[in-house]
C-alpha cells in the first residue's frame, strides 16, 4: 500500500477537497492511485480515501475484488440513463461526474497537468473547481518505492540478466567473417537477429518490452539510435534492455557493452574510464545527495580525463551528452533524476547509474546498473558481470 | 498519405483556423496526423497543412526525415529561453505554442477530447480559442483505410495465423491425462503455456502484443477473461490473438475455438451455429449496409435457434452478450463499430467479424476473422481453417 500522506499535506495546502484522475491504466498515476489495471478510461477520486467511478459494469465485480478502493461505482448509480434523456449522451458524463464529487462532497479537485480537457470543461460547466496540478504530486510520491514494488524491480531485473545472457552467448558463438561482420548459423548476425533473441528470453521469464537497443559502430555513438544491420567486430556493440514485468508491471533497465574481437586503444580506455565513472556515481550515492551530485562525480571522472560533457560544453555532440541516470518504476523514466537538476534522494528511490561517451568516429560505450538507495548508501540490484570483449 | 478532405470540411464547417494535437506517437490520432513515431509529447498542427513542434531538438533531424510535416520546429525557435526568463518555464511553454500558432495565424483550434488541460488552460490564457471536438474528426478519418494501411493489415494477419497455427500444434500434440488435463512434455499444458508459444512465434514474425486469450470452460464464457491454469479436454478453449506489427504499428485480430477430444452435443451445436452467424454476417457486409445491420443478420440466426441476444433481451448475461465486430487499424479496437449504434459502413473499412456464445456451465464458443468493405462488398484476409475438434 503506497504511502498518500504526501498527498494529503498537498490537498491540505492548496486547501482542495480532492485530487481526480480521468485515464486508462497504462497511465502510471491512474494505476498506482487506483491500484486497478484496466485497459479503458475511468475516474479515480482520493479524497483521504479512494473512489472508482466507471462508465459500465464490465469491470464493476473485479475493480471491487481487485483495487484498494475504498469504494466503485458505475454511471448508472448516478441516474445516468435519465441524464442521458435530459441533457444528451455528452452532456450527461460531466452531470454524472458531478453527482459523483458532490455525493463526497467535493467542490475543487486537483489534477494532473494531462487530464482530459473536455472533462475539465464539464466539470468546471458544473461549477467544480478543477486545477492542473503541476507538480505532479503523485508522480513525485511513486519515486519512493515499498518493499514489495523494490522486490517487482529486483525480480524484473533477474529476467533481463537472463536476456544479457542470452544475446551476449549469441555474441560468443558468433565467428568473424572475412569483411569483419559477425556469423551466426550461416547468416549475418544482425541487430535485429540479437534483439529478437533478447525478446523472446524476455517473454520466457514473463516480461515484455517495446524495443531494446544493440547498436554498434555509429549507430552506438547515438543514444536514441536504436541500432539495425549487420553486427561488425572490432567495435563496441551497445546492448541497453529495459523489460517490464508483465505481471507486476514494474521495470528493470541494465546496459553492456561487449566487442567481438579487439577493441582499439580508445574503446578500451573509453571503457575503462567509463567504469571508473560508474563507480564515482556509486560512491556519491546516499540518501541526502542530490542526482546533480550523483551526476557531477560522472562528469569529473570523465573532465580530468580531457573528454567533454555537457557540463563543460552545453553543446557538446561527443563525449559524455546524456544525463547519468534516472527512477525506474511502473514508467521506465521516472523520478528522481540524475541530472544537473537532480533534488536530494531519498531511501526507496530506485535509479539507473548509466555513464557513457559516444562519438560517430570511435563508437558507442554504455554500462548500466540499477540500485535502490537504502538508509546508509544503496544496493545494487545489478549482478551482471562487465567485460568489454566477448 | 492520408485523406484530410474530411478534416479542412471539418474545420470549415465549425469556423475553426486549425486542429491541434499535444500527446506522444502511442495516440494512434497523433501518430496519424504527424505520420512521425516519438515516445515523448510533442505538438502538431494542421491548417490545410502539417506542423510539428518539439520542446527539444533531440527528435528534430529525424521528425525532418520521417515524418510528412510541412514544417518541423523546436521551442528554441519560438523565443523559449527568453519566455523562460521572463515568465518562468511552466508558463513559458504557453507563450511559446500562442506564439507558434500565431506565426500560421491560427487564432483558434479545434481539438481532441482527451487534449490536455494544462495546454488548453495555458493556450486560453494566451487569448486562443480552444474547443474539444467531441466528434473525434482524426478518429472518424483514421477508420477508412488506404491501400497500404489494407496491406498493413494483411500481413499482421499473416503473423497472426502463424502463431494460431503454433498454438493448435500444441494443442494437438497434447495428449489427455486421467485426470481430464492436458499434458505435454509431461508437464500440464496451460493457458500461460500455450500464449507463450503464440507470443514467441509472434515475435518471431516481427509482431508484439500485450495481450492473448486462451480461455477454457468457465474462463471462456466471459468474454473478457484473458484465461489461466489448466488447459481440460472436452470443453471449449478459445484463442483470440490480437498481434500489432512492430514496425507498421498496424493489427490484426482472430479467433479460433478449439476442443481436445470429444465435445458434448450442445458445445457442437453452439460451434455449427456460430459458424451460420458469421456467415450471416458476411453476407450483409457490404458498403451501404450500416454496421447495425450486420449485428442483426448475427442476432437473427442465434434468436432463430432459440437463444438470447442483448438484443432480445438487453440484461441477458448468457448466449450472445457482445457486439458482432469493430474497426482495426492502429488501435486494436478502432471505428466502425458492428454493433446496435454502427453506422453506414464504406469500402475502406477494417472490421472483425466474431459472433460468440456464452454460458458458465458450458462455456464459450467465439470465431473470428477480419475483412476489409470493398467497393462490392468485402475480402476477407482470413485464410486460417475453422475446426473445432484438435
Amino acid at each position: 500500500m503506497p504511502d498518500f500522506a504526501r498527498l494529503d499535506d498537498f490537498l491540505e495546502s492548496t486547501d482542495t477537497d480532492g485530487y481526480l484522475i480521468d485515464a486508462d491504466s497504462t497511465d502510471s498515476d491512474q494505476y498506482y492511485l487506483s491500484g486497478f489495471d484496466a485497459p479503458d478510461p475511468f475516474v479515480t477520486l482520493y479524497d483521504g480515501e479512494t473512489h472508482l467511478l466507471f462508465p459500465r459494469s464490465l469491470e464493476f465485480g473485479r475493480a471491487k475484488r481487485e483495487s484498494r478502493a475504498t469504494t466503485v461505482e458505475r454511471y448508472v448509480d448516478f441516474d445516468h440513463a435519465e441524464l442521458v434523456e435530459e441533457h444528451g449522451s455528452e452532456a450527461a458524463v460531466s452531470h454524472v461526474l458531478a453527482r459523483f464529487l458532490e455525493s463526497y462532497g467535493v467542490d475543487s479537485v486537483a489534477v494532473p497537468p494531462r487530464f482530459p480537457l473536455r472533462t475539465a470543461d464539464g466539470l468546471r460547466a458544473r461549477g467544480v473547481d478543477v486545477t492542473p496540478d503541476t507538480d505532479g504530486t503523485i508522480t513525485e510520491i511513486r519515486a519512493t518505492k515499498t518493499d514489495e514494488e523494490i522486490e517487482h524491480v529486483r525480480a524484473a531485473q533477474k529476467a533481463n540478466e537472463a536476456s544479457m545472457q542470452a544475446a551476449e552467448d549469441l555474441l560468443s558463438a558468433a565467428r568473424v567473417a572475412d569483411d569483419g561482420t559477425l556469423q551466426y548459423d550461416g547468416e549475418v548476425l544482425t541487430s535485429e537477429r540479437v534483439k529478437e533473441e533478447i525478446e523472446v528470453t524476455l517473454l520466457r521469464h514473463g516480461c515484455s518490452l517495446d524495443e531494446t537497443i544493440v547498436a554498434c559502430g555509429a549507430d552506438a555513438a547515438d543514444p536514441h539510435d536504436r541500432g539495425s544491420g549487420p553486427l561488425t567486430a572490432g567495435e563496441p556493440i551497445i546492448l541497453d534492455i529495459f523489460p517490464r514485468d508483465k505481471t507486476t508491471k514494474y521495470h528493470a533497465d541494465m546496459t553492456r557493452t561487449f566487442c567481438k574481437g579487439e577493441p582499439s586503444d580508445t574503446v578500451r580506455e573509453w571503457y575503462d574510464l567509463t567504469e571508473r565513472a560508474k563507480t564515482a556515481a556509486f560512491d556519491a550515492l546516499e540518501p541526502g545527495a542530490t542526482g546533480a551530485d550523483v551526476h557531477d562525480a560522472v562528469c569529473d571522472v570523465y573532465e580530468a580525463a580531457g573528454l567533454p560533457t555537457l557540463r563543460s560544453d552545453d553543446r557538446a555532440e561527443t563525449g559524455f551528452i546524456h544525463s547519468t541516470g534516472h527512477g525506474v518504476g511502473l514508467d521506465i523514466h521516472e523520478l528522481p533524476r540524475l541530472s544537473p537538476s537532480g533534488d536530494e534522494l531519498e531511501p526507496g528511490h530506485v535509479v539507473t547509474i548509466e555513464p557513457g561517451l559516444y562519438d560517430p568516429d570511435i563508437g558507442g560505450i554504455r554500462i548500466e546498473d540499477i540500485a535502490v538507495v537504502t538508509e546508509d548508501g544503496y544496493e545494487n540490484f545489478t549482478e551482471y558481470e562487465q567485460r568489454l570483449v566477448v
